[in-house]
């Protein structure tokens, strides 16, 4: 039977809410009086539709119902979760909580999403205060996992544990929040470092833009993986969190911040977070966390230089001074140069079938730059879609090994491309890579001719390679025998 | 001619400086007086050595050569850069540049990767001022690609576009602080961030492993990627930054924090942070800054499921949650059943060839569990490899499509495998993949018969796919006529 949730207040975090529950399948009943609420869910159904299906690796179940309505009394009937996401002020809050428990199911969860206010101060004058707790997302909501779940001393365990099981089963995490404080947890970071960016813009030390450069080329990074303790954990090295806290400590005495009320680092507190840090990480080694880490901050960059972004960016221009351009294209033409990155590799630092596909297709990339088929060219209308392709898996290779694949090529003649790639460690053959490859115009995304300067190109080098001597394997089908 | 750098202090900083030089083909000569520092560089050298030559997607240039040395003067002789990694005490370091100012060519830069003091506290009593300069990295240095770049009035230009280019070269960034203050720009808000985690921690509100899931599952991947304004910018929606600190500001003033000295938030102060938020982002609207930031989230996410780090590790508990057995294995088997993630699509949407392979090597995966070839199985010795592939690509298809994968078994004797899937979106045929697979001992690399279990399960299999119609398209080689 399909689940239902009110979503009361449709902005950008009501809207987040209402695509999380309607991709997860739910039904979602949404009350906003603004005549703005419509379109604007509609456009965060519409982001959350490309992004969030595909972060999970199996099908989501069938996308649930959405519908509007005019009063808070018929969004919440049979709703099992409330969620309430309202401008930040007590009183209307207090005004929405009471119109909802007027009506909702006595077993219903209702949330809130405020950043600010603690769960006592939500649940003040309520009918049955024990149903109402914090549930602080984050924006996106329908791509974050992460919600703040806190609650009052008039909450019973029950309602915390099936709303933490709920948060699960949209695919998110529940941060069973210990004590309820103003502003939970992540949002007094937030605030700290929001003030101090204040500061840096106002002193002129930074604008906006340096500032977002000195967090997503740092430890913006760091993060995204491990936090704060377990990468400070890492900076201690073998010596450990005791020892980070002693060489970092006194810092938070210097004059660096305009803030000074700093705790006392008293025996006990270093105590405290050793052991804590130890119960969070003790189970592994100061070098395997490195290693995680690494790994980690591997797979993110890789990610930011698939959409030129940030660090990605940084990358992705060093590559382009890095590169050189093959001398002589009447022989074989190194086509890939390049060392296994961490995230091509599986957890034994063996190359993954998909990535020897992965490195044949930017040797094929780099073959189309060479004749001319290069973002220009692909910008004015014509490409080539490859049609087919044979591989044969020959030998291992592990990641930092270096790699290089030679390419030449069969054949060149009018809409078809035939390549034959060969991928080697030194001397070493890893695996051979066949395409056919056809000419295409992107307007039909039909077979076409390439333009003249292509075909010249490419006649020229099919006719030097067609002296070269043919490599071992071409031609063959899947499991025949040689 | 092959460039050389002197490393001055060789711990977890100037190890990291040691090998980010060295993999981009530098000669390093080291100076620590430690009895450790060689085997401690060779750990940091050796992590490098993993990680960072895949990060770029060219090859890098040979590895420079590495040497420690005894005294200052003969490892700075010759060096162009010069990196002093000491610790953070101010009277060691001047006399530490007092000596290196001995010995060094004239022309050569000092960088100090000093987290606090300003280089108008470094350059005191110096020889030769306008020679050093703060080069602040962040850890770990091989794999991030920040620096802040501090000058003070005694460094003229030049150093500084000098400096500037050889960190690019590097692969790194150069972020050139516009006036220094103490601790320059990212140690400031890690400072802030640091003190509120300790009060957290004191007051019982959170552990550090709750602190750090705080960060890691929520704003610490917006920050990975985008940083802090352009993500409040987001957050402000199409009414902009001036909006979002109207929303926001006041929370400055509440009683959220232990620290509460708070810039004044003066039209004046709106101004300039609107104004640099536009001159920052102001060429992409709402819309395509929310589509970016979707598009690196699900790269991060999904480069985290790999490694089942944090974000990812919840999102790796959900799918199984998510996943459904398939009920008659005696029909094609669905073996994937999923939407197409945007990291495997490029600009236009449209699925990248490698990530076909993906989806198959997926399906492949996912027909070993069902015959018994799972974890536990391969912990114990034995496991398929693909020795040969055959894909056609025959219709293509965009992100957050739902596409599914029926595997057909041709073959599963002895050690021997052979595999069709045919990949649909709906009823429309996507791309075929045959596979030709060995079972091989891991122990040896090489091919033997698997366990009883499995080979029962196959069979089985096998049999029953023996009797359905055989798929168009099986046995082609590349090319061939139809």
């Amino acid at each position: 039977m399909t689940r239902t949730a009110a979503i009361i207040g449709g902005g950008v975090i009501g809207g987040g809410w209402a695509a999380r529950f309607l991709l997860m399948g739910w039904n979602v009943k949404v009350f906003d009086p603004s005549p703005e609420a419509q379109r604007k869910i509609a456009e965060v159904l519409e982001n959350a539709r490309r992004s969030m299906p595909g972060l999970f690796d199996v099908a989501l179940p069938p996308e649930g119902s959405l519908s509007f309505h005019s009063t808070i009394a018929e969004a919440v009937a049979n709703a099992e979760w409330i969620q309430e996401s309202a401008p930040e002020r007590l009183d209307i809050k207090h005004k929405i909580f009471a119109e909802i428990q007027t009506d909702c199911a006595s077993d219903a969860i209702i949330g809130s999403s405020t950043s600010g206010y603690k769960p006592s101060e939500l649940q003040e004058g309520a009918r049955s205060p024990g149903q109402i707790l914090v549930a602080h997302p984050f924006n996106p909501v329908y791509l974050l996992p992460l919600i703040e779940l806190v609650k009052s001393p008039k909450n019973g365990p029950q309602i915390v544990d099936k709303a933490s099981d709920i948060i699960g089963s949209l695919g998110m995490y529940a941060l069973r929040v210990r004590a309820e404080i103003d502003a939970h947890i992540a949002d007094r970071f937030l605030e700290a470092v929001w003030r101090e960016a204040l500061w840096l813009v106002k002193d002129g030390i930074a604008t906006t833009s340096e500032i977002d450069d000195a967090i997503r080329l740092g430890f913006g990074l760091r993060w995204a993986q491990m936090g704060l303790f377990e990468t400070y954990r890492i900076a201690g090295g073998e010596a450990g969190m005791a020892h980070f806290i002693e060489q970092f400590g006194p810092a938070l005495e210097w004059p660096w911040t305009k803030l000074m009320d700093v705790p006392e680092l008293t025996d006990d507190l270093i105590k405290t977070i050793a052991d804590q840090s130890d119960a969070q990480s003790g189970d592994r080694s100061i070098r395997e966390l490195e290693r995680d880490r690494d790994t980690n901050l591997v797979g993110i960059l890789r990610a930011l230089k698939a959409t030129d972004a940030g660090a990605g960016a940084v990358l992705n221009a060093a590559d382009l001074d890095l590169r050189k351009d093959p001398s002589d294209l009447t022989r074989p033409i190194e086509t890939v140069a390049r060392a296994v990155p961490l995230d091509w590799t599986d957890y034994n630092g063996h190359m993954n079938e998909a990535r020897y596909l992965q490195a044949f297709g930017d040797a094929t990339d780099r073959f189309m730059e060479i004749i001319g088929c290069d973002a220009d060219y692909i910008a004015s209308g014509g490409s080539y879609f490859t049609a087919e392709t044979h591989i044969r898996h020959i030998d291992e290779v592990h990641a930092g090994s270096r790699i290089r694949v030679d390419t030449i090529c069969l054949l060149g003649e009018g809409k078809k491309l035939h390549l034959f790639h060969e991928m080697y460690e030194s001397g070493r053959l890893l695996a051979t890579g066949e395409h056919f490859l056809l000419h295409v115009s992107l307007a039909t995304r039909k077979p076409s001719p390439p333009g003249p300067v292509v075909e010249r190109k490419l006649t020229e080098i099919a006719t030097d390679h067609s002296e070269l001597p043919l490599p071992e394997g071409i031609g063959r089908a899947v499991g025949q025998r040689r």
